[in-house]
């Protein structure tokens, strides 16, 4: 088969690999139906994390089994099924306790913008879909992988509630989709921030009521003046520059959560300022795991249309296109069909 | 009348000085019945906060009102009361939320290791008891002003649970109270750490099941070692420095919760470390005036005996006999009586 592999930042190629192998039990090869370019792609291909070798790329998916081992009893061989970047057994107590991405057994899943993907731990790892679902949905369903989960965790962490105050740093696929989830949570008031009009557009889409373009400290203050003075009972960070991070911190009322999905790279936190915004702190990679059963209930019943932010369809081949589309912010995020 | 003035590190001086008078409508003037050292005075008396003029001391005050300005309703001379280290209106949106220690009206209690006491705010401030209490009864009493209310606001933003696994970094007052709180709360099981007998005691006094004497990276492993490798669903930090603030972190279970209420000194926490921990983290100085009815009910009911944490009691002029036997860890807490 033909797969994505970064030799170096900038350097993605599409080449001629060996077709993954059940090589555990608990293995399950899966036929996808379509993949994607994740934001945190970009960090190595803009060189913010090292590429220390070539390597196989891409951790979102969906498709159809095509084998499992022989312990594997919760798929089969034709089922549609979306899994997520970590492998859980979904038994051990971390993930009894909803956070599969600390699962005792995780391990990282990779390689998926190809045509064939080995998951291991399937049977913890993956969720099927009532049946193959008609194409138009595959979209919303391949969200569902990584994208609308982490948005959708960012608001859990931040403990978006009925009628509250939500704002959201980060324009990118799991910002705009932290506002679908915050709306899909009931809050009253959903501020997002954003200077891109396409995304802003997308936003209110989603259901933002309000759309903040001022940054940092001119930001917090726009926020500030939004809210009487109080601040945002919820904020979604969905960045994690150290700038993203002090930005939601100072925009969250005392008492109010900040849910931080963008994994920092050169965030430091002030232990003492931190104290003093009397802020709650709740993030980390998204337990996707948990919130797939429903977020695939609510693709599939069209409740939600998360798949929206996929503006850039390409065939997998083009996938060199699709990084660098998302890289010079040309597109929100980039489905590749294999 | 005369009080306590820290002029510089180590020199603590018992004092003649202006009586407090009335200076807003909103102030209260209390006779207090007890009065005591803080942990947190230790900071400026190890040289570890600046003392840039002579500061009078104090922030922890029970006592009788002797006198309020003319806007004051809630509160009048002759009863009994207990505030706390921040005034608060108990009006602003901060305050209904339950952060009064956020007010946007706040303003520090300072002065308190004298006879009598300005309380400004007093409406929204102090809360009165359903009568004068008997003398047994102080020492519970003032521990709810500040000691109390913190431990208690570990135990409350560190997410303590009936049944639950909970683990206390610190076993000054607060920790200790944290341990009294915890228990309060239901938690099932509770580790205490601390390498100090008469402490040790104290904690297994106020409920806790467990102790655990290693520190560091050995106390992580062993909180680990009896949770069966899976780390203690609330820790609360009641100490403040880099080293206690990891070992709550490391000790806490992916989606377990730390209440941090030791005012962080040197703390600086990786946005990547606590993103990959999956921890939830709340602290800040504690609104202990939300806690106030609460607490003071359950002393009032001799349903906890909280005064237990004040092992050397002192006239109010031997005050620097306070600080230096808490300094050298001779006492835990030092009550001073005017």
């Amino acid at each position: 088969m033909r797969a994505t592999v970064l030799y170096a930042p900038g350097d993605v190629r599409f080449e001629e690999r060996d077709a993954p192998k059940i090589t555990a039990p608990t293995d399950a090869i899966v036929r996808l139906s379509a993949t994607c370019v994740c934001g945190s792609d970009l960090w190595p291909y803009r060189g913010l994390n090292p590429v220390p070798r070539p390597t196989p790329m891409g951790h979102e998916y969906c498709g159809i089994v095509e084998e499992v081992g022989r312990a594997i009893t919760s798929v089969r061989p034709g089922q549609f099924v979306i899994g997520s970047f970590f492998a859980s057994d979904n038994t051990c107590p971390h993930c009894l306790a909803g956070y599969q991405t600390s699962c005792q057994h995780r391990e990282p899943v990779g390689g998926a913008q190809a045509p064939l993907l080995r998951v291991p731990l399937a049977d913890g790892t993956l969720v099927a879909t009532p049946e193959v679902p008609p194409d138009d949905l595959v979209p919303g369903l391949l969200a569902a992988s990584d994208v609308l989960g982490t948005g959708w965790f960012a608001a859990v962490a931040a403990d978006v509630k009925p009628g509250k105050t939500v704002a959201v740093v980060g324009d990118g696929a799991v910002g705009l989709l932290g506002v679908l989830s915050a709306k899909q949570m009931g809050a009253g008031r959903i501020i997002a921030m954003s200077r891109h009009e396409p995304r802003q557009k997308l936003a209110r889409e989603f259901g933002a009521t309000d759309v903040v373009t001022e940054r940092g400290d001119a930001g917090v203050a726009r926020i500030k003046e939004l809210t009487r003075g109080v601040g945002a009972d919820s904020v979604l960070e969905c960045v994690g520059t150290a700038e993203s991070m002090r930005q939601a911190i100072q925009s969250t009322r005392p008492g109010g959560a900040v849910g931080f999905v963008g994994v920092p790279h050169g965030v430091q936190l002030d232990g003492q300022e931190l104290f003093y915004t009397h802020v709650r702190l709740h993030g980390g990679p998204a337990p996707v795991r948990r919130f797939l059963p429903e977020l695939i209930g609510l693709v599939w019943s069209r409740t939600i249309e998360p798949g929206k932010v996929f503006d850039l369809t390409l065939p997998l081949e083009k996938v060199a296109e699709g990084y660098r589309a998302m890289d010079e912010r040309r597109a929100i995020k980039a489905l590749l069909r294999p």
